[in-house]
Protein backbone atom coordinates (compact mmCIF):
# COMPACT_ATOMS: atom_id res chain seq x y z
CA UNK A 1 0.00 0.00 0.00
CA UNK A 2 1.07 3.65 -1.00
CA UNK A 3 0.12 6.86 0.46
CA UNK A 4 0.78 9.82 -1.62
CA UNK A 5 0.72 12.45 1.02
CA UNK A 6 1.89 16.34 2.30
CA UNK A 7 2.92 16.71 5.80
CA UNK A 8 0.77 19.94 5.91
CA UNK A 9 -2.12 18.01 3.91
CA UNK A 10 -4.75 18.22 6.93
CA UNK A 11 -6.78 14.98 4.93
CA UNK A 12 -3.44 13.28 4.55
CA UNK A 13 -2.98 13.13 8.11
CA UNK A 14 -6.25 12.55 8.83
CA UNK A 15 -5.92 9.06 7.33
CA UNK A 16 -1.92 8.92 8.12
CA UNK A 17 -3.56 8.64 11.39
CA UNK A 18 -6.69 6.03 10.37
CA UNK A 19 -3.98 3.85 8.81
CA UNK A 20 -2.18 3.89 12.15
CA UNK A 21 -5.23 2.80 14.81
CA UNK A 22 -6.01 0.33 11.98
CA UNK A 23 -2.28 -0.94 12.16
CA UNK A 24 -1.22 -0.54 8.86
CA UNK A 25 2.14 0.74 7.64
CA UNK A 26 1.80 2.04 3.78
CA UNK A 27 4.93 3.39 2.23
CA UNK A 28 4.71 7.03 2.10
CA UNK A 29 5.37 9.62 -0.90
CA UNK A 30 5.16 13.26 -0.24
CA UNK A 31 3.89 15.54 -3.24
CA UNK A 32 4.07 18.53 -4.00
CA UNK A 33 0.43 19.07 -5.55
CA UNK A 34 1.20 22.69 -6.49
CA UNK A 35 3.65 21.02 -9.55
CA UNK A 36 1.05 19.33 -11.32
CA UNK A 37 3.09 16.28 -11.66
CA UNK A 38 2.47 14.37 -14.81
CA UNK A 39 2.40 10.89 -12.97
CA UNK A 40 0.73 12.26 -9.98
CA UNK A 41 -2.27 13.44 -12.05
CA UNK A 42 -2.15 10.15 -14.07
CA UNK A 43 -3.38 8.30 -10.25
CA UNK A 44 -6.05 11.45 -9.73
CA UNK A 45 -6.93 13.68 -12.34
CA UNK A 46 -8.14 16.00 -9.62
CA UNK A 47 -4.43 16.43 -8.21
CA UNK A 48 -5.10 16.65 -4.80
CA UNK A 49 -3.43 14.42 -1.68
CA UNK A 50 -4.06 12.50 0.06
CA UNK A 51 -4.51 9.37 -2.50
CA UNK A 52 -4.10 5.79 -1.97
CA UNK A 53 -2.71 3.25 -4.12
CA UNK A 54 -3.50 -0.48 -3.42
CA UNK A 55 -1.14 -3.15 -4.27
CA UNK A 56 -3.89 -4.83 -6.40
CA UNK A 57 -3.57 -0.90 -8.19
CA UNK A 58 -7.04 -0.11 -6.82
CA UNK A 59 -6.56 3.83 -6.55
CA UNK A 60 -8.48 5.76 -4.14
CA UNK A 61 -8.28 9.35 -4.20
CA UNK A 62 -9.47 12.06 -1.47
CA UNK A 63 -9.56 12.21 2.49
CA UNK A 64 -13.18 11.28 3.18
CA UNK A 65 -13.26 8.74 -0.15
CA UNK A 66 -10.07 7.32 1.38
CA UNK A 67 -11.96 7.06 4.99
CA UNK A 68 -15.05 5.05 4.23
CA UNK A 69 -13.17 2.70 1.52
CA UNK A 70 -11.31 2.03 4.25
CA UNK A 71 -13.93 1.50 7.07
CA UNK A 72 -15.67 -0.64 4.06
CA UNK A 73 -12.87 -2.98 3.27
CA UNK A 74 -11.54 -3.18 6.51
CA UNK A 75 -13.89 -1.51 8.86
CA UNK A 76 -15.41 -5.03 10.28
CA UNK A 77 -12.51 -6.43 11.37
CA UNK A 78 -11.67 -3.49 13.40
CA UNK A 79 -14.38 -4.49 15.88
CA UNK A 80 -15.37 -2.45 18.58
CA UNK A 81 -12.44 -0.28 17.48
CA UNK A 82 -14.05 0.48 13.95
CA UNK A 83 -13.40 4.11 13.47
CA UNK A 84 -16.90 4.39 11.18
CA UNK A 85 -18.94 2.60 13.85
CA UNK A 86 -21.55 0.38 13.31
CA UNK A 87 -24.89 1.89 14.28
CA UNK A 88 -27.24 3.99 12.23
CA UNK A 89 -27.40 6.69 14.57
CA UNK A 90 -23.60 6.71 15.38
CA UNK A 91 -22.58 6.49 11.79
CA UNK A 92 -24.17 10.15 11.25
CA UNK A 93 -22.97 11.58 14.03
CA UNK A 94 -19.34 10.86 13.05
CA UNK A 95 -19.62 11.70 9.21
CA UNK A 96 -21.60 14.80 10.00
CA UNK A 97 -18.51 15.92 12.94
CA UNK A 98 -16.28 14.57 9.67
CA UNK A 99 -17.76 16.96 7.46
CA UNK A 100 -18.22 19.54 10.11
CA UNK A 101 -13.90 19.28 10.42
CA UNK A 102 -13.03 18.30 6.87
CA UNK A 103 -15.19 21.39 5.50
CA UNK A 104 -16.10 24.04 8.77
CA UNK A 105 -12.95 23.56 10.08
CA UNK A 106 -10.92 23.72 6.86
CA UNK A 107 -12.67 26.79 5.55
CA UNK A 108 -12.51 29.02 8.53
CA UNK A 109 -9.48 28.33 10.08
CA UNK A 110 -6.94 25.69 8.92
CA UNK A 111 -7.16 26.26 5.05
CA UNK A 112 -6.03 30.49 5.40
CA UNK A 113 -3.35 29.19 8.25
CA UNK A 114 -2.02 26.77 6.30
CA UNK A 115 -2.42 28.28 2.83
CA UNK A 116 -1.11 31.77 4.18
CA UNK A 117 1.82 30.48 6.27
CA UNK A 118 3.02 27.25 4.67
CA UNK A 119 1.71 26.97 1.29
CA UNK A 120 2.46 30.97 0.06
CA UNK A 121 6.17 30.54 1.35
CA UNK A 122 6.88 27.33 -1.16
CA UNK A 123 4.70 28.37 -4.30
CA UNK A 124 5.87 30.44 -7.15
CA UNK A 125 4.30 33.92 -7.31
CA UNK A 126 2.46 32.72 -10.26
CA UNK A 127 1.14 29.85 -8.87
CA UNK A 128 0.08 31.89 -6.32
CA UNK A 129 3.30 32.49 -3.40
CA UNK A 130 4.03 35.82 -2.05
CA UNK A 131 3.80 37.49 1.35
CA UNK A 132 0.81 36.43 4.49
CA UNK A 133 -2.18 37.35 3.95
CA UNK A 134 -2.62 39.24 7.73
CA UNK A 135 -6.46 39.77 7.52
CA UNK A 136 -7.18 36.39 6.70
CA UNK A 137 -4.83 34.86 9.76
CA UNK A 138 -6.23 37.45 11.99
CA UNK A 139 -9.82 36.15 11.19
CA UNK A 140 -8.44 32.40 11.14
CA UNK A 141 -7.16 32.86 14.64
CA UNK A 142 -10.62 34.48 15.93
CA UNK A 143 -12.49 31.62 14.62
CA UNK A 144 -10.69 28.46 16.22
CA UNK A 145 -11.43 30.13 19.55
CA UNK A 146 -15.85 28.98 18.76
CA UNK A 147 -14.21 25.49 17.28
CA UNK A 148 -12.57 24.86 20.53
CA UNK A 149 -15.42 25.83 22.08
CA UNK A 150 -17.75 23.29 20.35
CA UNK A 151 -15.45 20.60 20.67
CA UNK A 152 -15.23 20.83 24.66
CA UNK A 153 -18.94 21.44 24.42
CA UNK A 154 -19.30 18.08 22.58
CA UNK A 155 -17.07 16.31 24.90
CA UNK A 156 -19.40 17.60 28.15
CA UNK A 157 -21.29 14.26 27.70
CA UNK A 158 -18.84 12.13 25.07
CA UNK A 159 -15.88 10.32 25.70
CA UNK A 160 -14.76 10.81 22.39
CA UNK A 161 -15.80 13.52 19.13
CA UNK A 162 -18.32 10.93 17.71
CA UNK A 163 -19.56 8.91 21.32
CA UNK A 164 -18.08 6.60 23.38
CA UNK A 165 -14.56 5.63 21.19
CA UNK A 166 -12.24 7.10 19.30
CA UNK A 167 -13.98 7.64 15.50
CA UNK A 168 -12.53 9.32 12.35
CA UNK A 169 -14.11 12.40 13.77
CA UNK A 170 -11.52 12.71 16.26
CA UNK A 171 -9.07 12.00 13.45
CA UNK A 172 -10.65 14.60 11.64
CA UNK A 173 -10.18 17.02 14.46
CA UNK A 174 -7.08 16.24 15.40
CA UNK A 175 -5.76 16.14 12.01
CA UNK A 176 -6.74 19.81 11.45
CA UNK A 177 -6.04 21.05 14.80
CA UNK A 178 -2.48 19.49 14.26
CA UNK A 179 -1.96 21.68 11.40
CA UNK A 180 -2.38 24.78 13.11
CA UNK A 181 -0.82 23.42 16.42
CA UNK A 182 2.88 23.08 14.35
CA UNK A 183 2.18 26.65 13.81
CA UNK A 184 1.57 27.67 17.24
CA UNK A 185 -1.80 29.31 16.51
CA UNK A 186 -4.43 27.17 18.96
CA UNK A 187 -4.65 29.09 21.76
CA UNK A 188 -4.94 26.45 23.89
CA UNK A 189 -6.16 28.45 27.05
CA UNK A 190 -9.30 29.20 25.71
CA UNK A 191 -11.23 25.52 26.18
CA UNK A 192 -9.69 23.17 28.87
CA UNK A 193 -11.66 20.36 27.41
CA UNK A 194 -10.81 20.51 24.23
CA UNK A 195 -6.93 20.47 25.60
CA UNK A 196 -7.32 17.39 27.85
CA UNK A 197 -9.05 15.78 24.56
CA UNK A 198 -6.41 16.72 22.28
CA UNK A 199 -3.70 15.55 24.50
CA UNK A 200 -5.28 11.99 25.09
CA UNK A 201 -5.32 11.92 20.91
CA UNK A 202 -1.72 13.30 21.03
CA UNK A 203 -0.72 10.38 23.55
CA UNK A 204 -1.41 7.68 20.76
CA UNK A 205 0.94 5.80 19.16
CA UNK A 206 -0.61 6.63 15.72
CA UNK A 207 -0.09 10.36 16.31
CA UNK A 208 3.78 10.21 16.85
CA UNK A 209 4.71 10.32 13.36
CA UNK A 210 2.83 13.12 13.13
CA UNK A 211 5.04 14.96 16.07
CA UNK A 212 7.63 13.67 13.97
CA UNK A 213 7.53 15.97 11.40
CA UNK A 214 9.59 19.35 10.79
CA UNK A 215 10.06 21.29 7.71
CA UNK A 216 13.31 22.64 6.51
CA UNK A 217 13.58 26.27 8.03
CA UNK A 218 10.50 26.49 9.12
CA UNK A 219 10.37 24.31 12.61
CA UNK A 220 7.19 23.69 14.96
CA UNK A 221 6.10 25.50 17.36
CA UNK A 222 7.64 24.77 20.90
CA UNK A 223 4.18 23.19 22.32
CA UNK A 224 3.64 20.91 18.87
CA UNK A 225 5.45 17.81 19.76
CA UNK A 226 5.12 18.26 23.85
CA UNK A 227 3.26 15.73 24.99
CA UNK A 228 2.41 17.75 28.04
CA UNK A 229 1.22 21.51 26.35
CA UNK B 1 -40.20 12.64 5.89
CA UNK B 2 -38.85 15.85 5.38
CA UNK B 3 -36.22 17.69 3.87
CA UNK B 4 -34.59 21.02 4.91
CA UNK B 5 -33.37 22.57 1.60
CA UNK B 6 -33.15 25.95 -1.02
CA UNK B 7 -34.20 25.83 -4.41
CA UNK B 8 -30.20 27.00 -5.51
CA UNK B 9 -28.65 24.87 -2.97
CA UNK B 10 -26.62 22.38 -5.35
CA UNK B 11 -26.11 19.73 -2.50
CA UNK B 12 -30.29 20.03 -2.17
CA UNK B 13 -30.75 19.22 -5.39
CA UNK B 14 -28.98 16.15 -5.81
CA UNK B 15 -30.40 15.14 -2.79
CA UNK B 16 -33.78 15.49 -4.17
CA UNK B 17 -32.61 13.95 -7.41
CA UNK B 18 -31.95 10.77 -5.42
CA UNK B 19 -34.87 10.72 -3.24
CA UNK B 20 -36.85 10.81 -6.35
CA UNK B 21 -34.53 8.03 -8.50
CA UNK B 22 -35.72 6.29 -4.93
CA UNK B 23 -39.26 6.78 -5.20
CA UNK B 24 -39.31 9.00 -1.93
CA UNK B 25 -41.62 11.84 -1.80
CA UNK B 26 -40.36 13.96 1.46
CA UNK B 27 -41.89 17.21 2.74
CA UNK B 28 -40.05 20.04 1.25
CA UNK B 29 -39.48 22.52 3.86
CA UNK B 30 -37.24 25.48 1.95
CA UNK B 31 -34.53 27.46 4.31
CA UNK B 32 -32.89 30.71 3.84
CA UNK B 33 -30.07 29.30 5.74
CA UNK B 34 -28.15 32.88 5.98
CA UNK B 35 -31.61 34.18 8.26
CA UNK B 36 -29.56 31.76 10.36
CA UNK B 37 -33.49 30.39 12.19
CA UNK B 38 -32.62 28.96 15.40
CA UNK B 39 -34.87 26.29 14.91
CA UNK B 40 -33.12 24.70 12.17
CA UNK B 41 -30.02 25.72 13.81
CA UNK B 42 -31.27 23.48 16.61
CA UNK B 43 -31.12 20.57 14.17
CA UNK B 44 -27.94 20.91 12.60
CA UNK B 45 -25.67 23.61 14.21
CA UNK B 46 -23.49 23.61 10.99
CA UNK B 47 -26.89 25.71 9.29
CA UNK B 48 -26.58 24.40 6.16
CA UNK B 49 -28.92 22.48 3.56
CA UNK B 50 -29.77 20.19 3.21
CA UNK B 51 -30.83 18.83 6.35
CA UNK B 52 -32.66 15.23 5.82
CA UNK B 53 -35.52 14.58 9.17
CA UNK B 54 -36.55 11.03 9.40
CA UNK B 55 -40.08 10.02 11.05
CA UNK B 56 -38.29 8.35 13.96
CA UNK B 57 -36.72 11.49 14.83
CA UNK B 58 -33.21 11.09 13.26
CA UNK B 59 -31.50 13.83 11.83
CA UNK B 60 -29.30 13.83 9.12
CA UNK B 61 -26.99 16.82 7.84
CA UNK B 62 -25.35 17.75 4.77
CA UNK B 63 -25.20 16.39 0.56
CA UNK B 64 -22.39 13.66 1.59
CA UNK B 65 -23.74 12.63 4.69
CA UNK B 66 -27.45 12.26 3.74
CA UNK B 67 -26.05 10.71 0.44
CA UNK B 68 -23.72 7.74 2.36
CA UNK B 69 -26.87 7.36 5.06
CA UNK B 70 -29.51 6.78 1.92
CA UNK B 71 -27.24 3.93 0.36
CA UNK B 72 -26.67 2.38 3.66
CA UNK B 73 -30.84 2.38 4.81
CA UNK B 74 -32.11 1.68 1.12
CA UNK B 75 -29.66 0.65 -1.09
CA UNK B 76 -29.64 -3.04 -0.80
CA UNK B 77 -33.73 -2.59 -1.37
CA UNK B 78 -33.14 -0.66 -5.14
CA UNK B 79 -30.86 -3.44 -6.27
CA UNK B 80 -29.30 -2.48 -9.91
CA UNK B 81 -30.56 0.63 -9.53
CA UNK B 82 -28.57 1.66 -6.60
CA UNK B 83 -26.88 5.10 -6.73
CA UNK B 84 -23.69 3.50 -4.90
CA UNK B 85 -23.17 0.34 -6.76
CA UNK B 86 -22.15 -2.35 -5.03
CA UNK B 87 -18.31 -3.52 -6.36
CA UNK B 88 -15.49 -2.33 -4.44
CA UNK B 89 -13.90 -0.54 -7.68
CA UNK B 90 -17.06 1.54 -8.53
CA UNK B 91 -17.98 2.52 -5.34
CA UNK B 92 -14.31 4.43 -5.05
CA UNK B 93 -15.64 5.86 -8.74
CA UNK B 94 -18.71 7.05 -7.64
CA UNK B 95 -17.55 8.87 -4.52
CA UNK B 96 -14.43 9.63 -6.36
CA UNK B 97 -16.50 11.90 -9.03
CA UNK B 98 -19.29 13.15 -6.55
CA UNK B 99 -16.37 14.55 -4.50
CA UNK B 100 -15.15 16.30 -7.81
CA UNK B 101 -18.44 17.57 -8.55
CA UNK B 102 -19.31 18.54 -4.57
CA UNK B 103 -15.61 20.13 -4.30
CA UNK B 104 -14.09 21.26 -7.24
CA UNK B 105 -17.14 21.79 -10.05
CA UNK B 106 -18.61 23.65 -6.65
CA UNK B 107 -15.79 25.74 -5.87
CA UNK B 108 -14.83 26.55 -9.52
CA UNK B 109 -17.81 27.35 -11.45
CA UNK B 110 -21.07 26.57 -9.39
CA UNK B 111 -20.46 28.48 -5.94
CA UNK B 112 -18.92 31.65 -7.36
CA UNK B 113 -22.05 31.96 -9.92
CA UNK B 114 -24.68 31.20 -7.29
CA UNK B 115 -23.15 33.27 -4.91
CA UNK B 116 -22.78 36.22 -7.39
CA UNK B 117 -26.16 36.32 -9.34
CA UNK B 118 -28.74 34.69 -6.87
CA UNK B 119 -27.24 35.22 -2.79
CA UNK B 120 -26.13 38.26 -3.13
CA UNK B 121 -29.45 39.78 -4.42
CA UNK B 122 -31.55 38.42 -1.40
CA UNK B 123 -29.03 38.69 1.23
CA UNK B 124 -28.19 42.68 3.55
CA UNK B 125 -25.27 43.58 2.58
CA UNK B 126 -23.99 43.29 6.28
CA UNK B 127 -24.21 39.46 5.64
CA UNK B 128 -22.17 39.76 2.22
CA UNK B 129 -25.11 41.13 -0.12
CA UNK B 130 -24.53 43.33 -2.91
CA UNK B 131 -23.72 43.48 -6.81
CA UNK B 132 -22.07 40.51 -8.27
CA UNK B 133 -18.71 40.38 -8.88
CA UNK B 134 -17.90 40.35 -12.50
CA UNK B 135 -14.41 38.71 -12.61
CA UNK B 136 -15.75 35.95 -10.27
CA UNK B 137 -18.25 34.95 -13.06
CA UNK B 138 -15.99 35.09 -15.67
CA UNK B 139 -13.59 33.04 -14.10
CA UNK B 140 -16.67 30.45 -13.57
CA UNK B 141 -17.95 30.97 -16.48
CA UNK B 142 -14.19 29.37 -17.85
CA UNK B 143 -14.04 27.08 -15.48
CA UNK B 144 -17.11 25.40 -16.43
CA UNK B 145 -15.73 24.42 -19.87
CA UNK B 146 -13.22 22.02 -19.02
CA UNK B 147 -15.46 20.86 -16.85
CA UNK B 148 -17.73 19.78 -19.57
CA UNK B 149 -15.15 18.22 -21.83
CA UNK B 150 -14.63 16.21 -18.76
CA UNK B 151 -17.64 14.69 -18.82
CA UNK B 152 -17.76 14.54 -22.41
CA UNK B 153 -14.58 12.11 -22.16
CA UNK B 154 -15.60 10.13 -19.34
CA UNK B 155 -18.92 8.97 -21.38
CA UNK B 156 -16.84 7.98 -24.12
CA UNK B 157 -16.29 4.76 -22.51
CA UNK B 158 -19.31 4.63 -19.90
CA UNK B 159 -23.13 4.96 -20.19
CA UNK B 160 -23.13 7.17 -17.46
CA UNK B 161 -20.52 8.99 -15.67
CA UNK B 162 -19.95 6.33 -13.06
CA UNK B 163 -20.21 3.12 -14.74
CA UNK B 164 -22.65 1.78 -16.43
CA UNK B 165 -25.72 2.75 -14.63
CA UNK B 166 -26.80 5.81 -13.28
CA UNK B 167 -25.13 6.58 -9.80
CA UNK B 168 -24.71 9.29 -7.35
CA UNK B 169 -22.22 10.94 -9.65
CA UNK B 170 -24.99 11.80 -12.26
CA UNK B 171 -27.01 13.43 -9.56
CA UNK B 172 -24.11 15.35 -8.37
CA UNK B 173 -22.85 16.40 -11.50
CA UNK B 174 -26.30 17.27 -12.66
CA UNK B 175 -27.62 18.99 -9.67
CA UNK B 176 -24.24 21.23 -9.81
CA UNK B 177 -25.17 21.95 -13.35
CA UNK B 178 -28.80 22.63 -13.17
CA UNK B 179 -27.90 25.79 -10.97
CA UNK B 180 -25.74 26.89 -13.32
CA UNK B 181 -27.99 26.21 -16.50
CA UNK B 182 -30.96 27.94 -14.78
CA UNK B 183 -28.40 31.04 -14.50
CA UNK B 184 -28.08 30.43 -18.88
CA UNK B 185 -24.19 29.74 -17.62
CA UNK B 186 -23.82 26.66 -19.05
CA UNK B 187 -21.98 26.94 -23.02
CA UNK B 188 -24.06 23.74 -24.53
CA UNK B 189 -22.31 24.19 -27.54
CA UNK B 190 -19.29 23.10 -25.58
CA UNK B 191 -19.41 19.50 -25.85
CA UNK B 192 -21.66 17.24 -27.98
CA UNK B 193 -21.56 14.47 -25.67
CA UNK B 194 -21.84 16.24 -22.59
CA UNK B 195 -24.87 17.86 -23.47
CA UNK B 196 -26.63 14.83 -24.93
CA UNK B 197 -25.99 12.71 -21.10
CA UNK B 198 -27.30 16.17 -19.93
CA UNK B 199 -30.45 16.01 -21.92
CA UNK B 200 -30.70 12.09 -20.85
CA UNK B 201 -30.58 12.90 -17.43
CA UNK B 202 -33.30 16.05 -17.53
CA UNK B 203 -35.87 13.80 -18.98
CA UNK B 204 -36.13 11.61 -15.93
CA UNK B 205 -39.11 11.96 -13.83
CA UNK B 206 -37.22 12.98 -10.95
CA UNK B 207 -35.97 15.93 -12.59
CA UNK B 208 -39.13 17.38 -13.02
CA UNK B 209 -39.81 19.29 -9.88
CA UNK B 210 -36.25 20.93 -10.69
CA UNK B 211 -37.49 21.93 -13.78
CA UNK B 212 -40.34 23.35 -12.18
CA UNK B 213 -38.37 25.88 -9.92
CA UNK B 214 -38.60 29.49 -10.66
CA UNK B 215 -37.68 32.23 -8.01
CA UNK B 216 -40.07 35.60 -8.05
CA UNK B 217 -37.86 38.62 -9.89
CA UNK B 218 -35.19 35.88 -11.53
CA UNK B 219 -37.29 33.58 -14.02
CA UNK B 220 -35.01 30.90 -15.34
CA UNK B 221 -32.95 30.90 -18.25
CA UNK B 222 -34.61 29.76 -21.94
CA UNK B 223 -32.89 26.34 -21.92
CA UNK B 224 -33.84 25.47 -18.31
CA UNK B 225 -36.80 23.24 -18.69
CA UNK B 226 -36.84 22.69 -22.25
CA UNK B 227 -35.97 19.00 -22.76
CA UNK B 228 -34.61 19.63 -26.23
CA UNK B 229 -32.52 22.54 -25.96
Amino acid sequence: MQLYHHPFCQFSRMIRLALGEMGMDPELIEERVWERRPGFLMLDPAGQTPVLAEADGLVVPGGTVIAEYLDETYGHAMGDRRLLPAGREDRVEVRRLMAWFNEKFYFEVSEPLVREKVYKRYMPREAGGGPPDMPAIRAARANIRYHLHYIGWLLKTRNWLGGDRLTFADLAAAAHISCVDYLGDVPWGEDETAKIWYARIKSRPAFRPLLALSMAGMPPAACYADLDF
